[in-house]
């Protein structure tokens, strides 16, 4: 059994103490959160701490807080033999380079508070400098997914970067589809499968083969009526944007 | 049973044909197609017609081919007690109104030949100018799939539209993706669990209530660096049209 120990009460925070307060092969030692009550309703009231200063030794300690925070905090931290990860995609390793033991662990998924999502699925891309280290973050990690992947800090940087395109970017363009069913008395769920069916596709086809639509069949009359049926003229700047990049990506 | 014929041999026509073949609620009637080898895979050489004029009176026969083409074709459709429908988002029903007997019958889904869909959960969006071919036409889709929606032309428009957001550009950000990915030695399957849960999400929470990642924090350092990584003038204008739109979308 793991003994960890987790910093901050955000998204990522919020699911892994779910998952290590009911999973067996892990002891939540200690959560430190600002506020008592962000973490309140997950956690024993003897596992909270507001205070840096009393953090134990564990086998490791997950920091999940904003980019910004990350380096800061490391530097209060004055634990010796403890192996401390940050969970960040867009931070390197070195942000955490005054520890001795030191790693990432960036699960490559979007988390809500309100929405359960299955650990064993999600993708951990690990990083440390010590094959010591490595070895235990990929025992640790083991244990919470099935998919680990060794990445580097640059290479993890561009799955952050590519995640903001297919999680962030795709899920405002569900918000578009939203908005123009709203706007004409039309259920949002007719779409639904479509965004299902879509998403599903890349499992089996690359993205450059799986296109359809007026734009990779250079579609002229289509896209001009759909560029007068919009409204906003950021939306019609996204299709025209998109259109163009779809046509000149053709096969 | 439903005696059904079809015009055309694109991907829409590709499923709906073998959907009928395969149904014991159908009678494949016949397939006009220009090219017998277009078609030849799913059907039996007795089925294929290349002559309008060879067209029998069936239950309804089912207009798949390019918008451009409907409004042509179905003044060469000589039927007169069938229900003559087409299948496009795009296109009025007036485009079928030299029929006495017409409508509309428009899966909302992204069709790739090569790619197995279930009809069954795909929206069918209905439509018939009177109430008897409208009967009919909620018979048929009834054994076709058990998402019947009746959707005026214009509404269709607005749905078509909807769709090359949601699925085609959505698409496009995949291949983004896998862009970036490939670029970088790192494997695209790595972003698919992330692909699936960001879609899977729409079907529990608003996509507005959903949206995470730098934009909507407002976390400027990350765009930034993530603009710096950006190799691609197009991508990179895509990335600030996109992180404006959802800051200013901010709930």
């Amino acid at each position: 059994m793991f003994q960890v120990s987790i910093i901050g009460s955000g998204n990522v925070a919020h699911h892994l103490i779910k998952f290590f307060n009911h999973s067996e092969a892990f002891e939540l030692k200690q959560v430190f959160a600002r506020r008592y009550d962000a973490v309140s309703e997950m956690i024993n009231p003897y596992q909270y701490i507001n205070n840096i200063d009393q953090l134990h030794e564990v086998d490791a300690l997950i920091i999940c807080i904003s980019d910004d925070f990350i380096e800061k905090i490391s530097h209060d931290i004055q634990l010796k033999n403890t192996l401390i990860l940050h969970t960040s995609g867009g931070q390197s390793i070195d942000v955490l380079s005054n520890h001795q033991h030191a790693g990432v662990l960036y699960p490559l998924q979007t988390f809500s508070k309100n929405k359960r999502v299955n650990l064993e699925n999600i993708p951990l891309c690990i990083e440390s400098k010590n094959q010591e280290d490595l070895d235990l973050l990929h025992a640790i990690s083991s244990k919470i997914s099935s998919q680990i992947y060794e990445v580097t800090s640059e290479q993890r940087k561009i799955l952050h970067l590519s995640a903001v395109f297919v999680c962030n970017f795709a899920n405002h363009l569900y918000q578009i589809g939203e908005t123009l069913c709203e706007a004409n008395q039309l259920p949002f769920e007719l779409l639904v499968p479509l965004i299902e069916e879509t998403a599903n596709k890349v499992k089996y086809l690359s993205p450059k083969v799986a296109q359809t639509g007026p734009a990779i069949r250079g579609d002229i009359k289509t896209m001009q009526k759909h560029l007068d049926l919009l409204e906003q003229v950021k939306h019609k700047e996204l299709y025209t944007l998109f259109s163009k990049m779809i046509k000149d990506n053709e096969l």
